[in-house]
């Protein structure tokens, strides 16, 4: 139960939930989001996670969370597996969006336990289950009890094992324990399903006690160190994870919670090298200079690390040798007396 | 401060945050919607609200949602004013809306703090601080912190005093000192400035306070009851307002607490003789039961207080005698032992 | 149910929840505490309430807790009725202490439902009943929601149903529909059961819906305006009630927001003439520096309102005619504008 | 950073928070209790921890938290640590207990945040550091959030290097990213400061972060696994130490969730041979009743691991052997189809 079997159809490994750049009228800028994509992929990350909370699906319009994808789908050409956000205003408009992204050729999709009102259990199951049993394609939970209706354990078990289309779930929590007892309740019955975490700063633990992977916001801006961090630990070379997973909680928290979400997260992936544009809720002048202060640190923390010059790669630069990576990290680290 | 002024601009008095009738298909239900905006204006609201959370604006699309306000607009003729629902993915998708509406001749919008994402204060004041400059209708702010990220008393005070566009504030906290501290912040500089609670439960102390009104769920369904509370607290009857508000946080709690919202309002709007069909959040063998075992129980309490023999009354009948049907509660309650 | 009966053995009005001085080694300062005792009769509280949240009952030992009750029967000799906080480790030693506040003369004692573990209602019941089955003296429930397990509506009214010797609760919650609910639960097998609330800035509208009184840290700050607000809500004079009430939130907002509870009522009492020393929960500089501003505020919201010039009264003065105090209140308020 | 120093003086491993048995009279059941501490001792625990939340501290009067100690001093006889629970009514009589504790010998004291009133990082860290700057002994710091005042990471680092006297911090909030940022903030400055979990269901995780070991209750009902989890996790024999903490957490959650804490652990060490007679908080029927069907799931929940056959074990049973120990525990969970 808490080795992970080999299953071809598991989600695994890194699936970036990004940001979708825009022009300076506010619409998706498209060149910008092409480039983007090119850019996560050749640094190294498993997959992509378009409308994703990182990815503030609930302030596009349902037109354009469909465009998000389409244009994903096709600078993409099947290079990596898209896990589409597919959450619309009720059941019959999320399986329309369903049927779409299927038409597309994505992987699978995700959607969120619904939100606004707060369901209890009894309920939560119910959409998923008529979501589970009317889906054309593969469906992935979305569990973030912070901004919707939590899915406890029971929930996803009995969802598990009544609905084959539903293979995966995506957790936020960031609870260690919660997995665990999501995975010992789950993988007997369900040996193939995913178990992804969206809590960066416990990703090396998630994945030792057994999840798949995760869908996380700094591979949108560090994808080479979510990437490392992920081989690392599921190559056993723990020491060296450790040292990054630490230097990823500095990163995250700086991300997370020195803004509102997901203003740090767009800051940092301007300062490696693309113009996002300003996002679409609006900031009052004090959130403007917190703001303006933290792009400064976090230009300090981005270029102690060594990733300020690859502000210049472009979509034709070679994929970097992960082991390179984590060797100038890890060099890096030592230098700044952070490891022995 | 304390003492309300009699400033016509004033929003006052009950607006009936409505659920919208669905057909077989789970479509709009056209007819059954006219027939009860008339029922609802026939038994003494003071004015509608459409696109509210009781409405469930979040399970609609987007032009869904101004198809229920088109149709209420032409139905209502201008009987009472309308406070629509605006609240869009975004700034910009709003104030459209708001322009629709406001092209459509309602009073106000009502627009929802940021939900989802949970904003800190400067976030929300930015927020309204965009649509309060660039709305072309009226806007009243609707705080319900169970729900949306709160709007705290000096970012109520704030907007109140940048932005003349933004009139009044929704609050569904039922905190009656909350209540207080944004009459005390915002009177002074604001005379005009409306404040309706949208909890039920206190609306009568909300009244005595000062609020200027309610926009309550329950007037959906007992509109006679609300809108006899809310006469009798302005015209200092108290003893009489007191029961009849003791007797609506039973009504009220029981639609509330005992099933997924707003199913139990549903339930009971039913009962007073409308087709509303099934609600767009599906439900599972246990919710059906228990939602089942609810309606016996609302049948029977609204049976005892005379409000099931009302379900034949069609848009013709006559408007109520509001001292009537005081009497006629009253009475019941006595009868019932509720009442010395 | 909702009309109070008038019967004798219920308890009501104002007790005062009274903080207890120290002198310069951290001791009881017993003569000033006596003096405060006699200052507390003198302008108008029904009854005193020692040991509560207020009182700081955790910081004192099980002997120092006998001992402030044992001072304060002494020296109230009879005047005011006593509310004895008797909760202590266990049941055993808080039936102990039941037994020695009865041997002591005080009116009833009141009990906190369990704090630091969060017990359940099954738990919170077992525990009162306990008590109540095995108490030779009256008690009153403590309901606080925010420190201790919280006595839900059904709990408090199977305890009322069960245990003739609970004869009250004192509720902190400051939900006026949660004060309804209970009423409506309790009073029609227990009519002489009484409800109190702990939450200064809803009192006037918990009065109004049928409470008793309330045990409220205000009035152990300014008596007369606690006091006053009760006679004029109780009387009907509601007008001037509402504006009594609407300062009170002001003051109470300040004294409990602006620093560590109840730091901030420990120094408006100083500023009416006692020495109250310094409070056991030790405070950082930064602390201090907050408290000294606090106190600065403190003077003006007490000067302004002529509560200053009474610091030098004395246990011999006499009490004061409440419609003196109110008329120069309310002429207060006026001069500041806050009272048309 | 993140490698653990071997530093001598560092407290490691698991620390037993042991409840206290108690006779038909509900007083300290010496005998028992001296008996239990051997068998503990016996089984491998590296250190006990008297006067913890799982010990009810509450629940006894400061003579008998002094008693519980005393006890433990004299027939440990030196054998293993102890970490003395401290916490008093404030921080005179706390440091009176340090003084006492020091008298007696133990390791250290643990003194958990101040409770029942919630205070805010300023007020938490004054009271530590007015602890710290006067305790004779070395002083743990304790945060469980979940029933007292959250000691927060800049508040842990600030306390660290002021107060040479604290020398570790016990956390039982479980949540390993917290961990992580204490250790990233506290070890550069205190090489030689602890980090002790309380939260079973991440043990193991803790420990691959860098904790140093673990207060947990498991190991008072089944001190070999605990302590087996401990010694192959920290020997870097992760996949065995991975089937145990998902067993780990299976017990662990069958013994917090199902009855108030800690009745699902007293019932099941009573399982293990000893009487711990009836917990001092009363139950209700309902209650009982619960508490007697989960005592059969946990009777059987040990039983097939092996553990009931132990209850005839005495004081002079000789220590197992570890590797024994996971041998049979792990080819026991082969048996029941949980490890392949």
């Amino acid at each position: 139960m808490t080795t992970p079997a080999s299953d071809p159809r598991r989600l695994r490994g890194i699936f970036t939930p990004n940001i979708v750049p825009l022009d300076e009228k506010g619409e998706i800028h498209e060149a910008e989001y092409r480039r983007y994509i090119d850019w996560l992929i050749d640094r190294g990350v498993h997959g992509l996670y378009p409308n994703g909370s990182t990815g503030e699906f609930t302030r596009f319009t349902a037109e354009e969370r469909r465009r998000t994808v389409r244009i994903m789908v096709d600078q993409t050409r099947g290079r990596v597996p898209i896990l589409a956000g597919a959450a619309e205003a009720n059941v019959k408009e999320t399986l329309s969006a369903c049927e779409y992204y299927a038409g597309l050729g994505v992987r699978a999709v995700a959607i969120v336990s619904p939100f606004y009102y707060k369901l209890g259990p009894e309920g939560v199951y119910a959409y998923f289950r008529e979501i589970g049993r009317n889906t054309p394609i593969d469906v992935t939970l979305y569990n973030i009890p912070l901004f919707a209706s939590p899915i406890d354990v029971p929930t996803v078990q009995r969802l598990s094992e009544e609905c084959e289309r539903i293979i995966a779930i995506k957790d936020s929590s960031g609870d260690v324990p919660h997995m665990m007892r999501m995975i010992q309740a789950v993988r007997p019955n369900r040996p193939e399903f995913s178990f992804l975490t969206g809590w960066d700063a416990a990703l090396m633990p998630m994945l030792l006690v057994g999840a798949d992977g995760g869908t996380n916001a700094t591979s949108g801006v560090v994808p080479e160190m979510t990437r490392s961090l992920y081989d690392l630990t599921v190559s056993g070379r723990l020491e060296v994870a450790l040292q990054i997973q630490y230097d990823l909680v500095t990163l995250f928290d700086h991300m997370l919670f020195k803004s509102e979400f997901p203003e740090g997260f767009r800051a940092a992936v301007e300062l490696r090298g693309f113009r996002f544009g300003q996002g679409r809720s609006p900031m009052s002048e004090k959130q403007r200079a917190e703001l303006s202060q933290l792009r400064e640190k976090l230009r300090s923390l981005l270029g102690e690390r060594g990733f300020l010059d690859l502000q210049t790669s472009s979509p034709s630069s070679r994929a970097p040798d992960m082991s390179e990576i984590v060797r100038d990290v890890v060099s890096e680290l030592k230098r700044r007396g952070l490891v022995s």
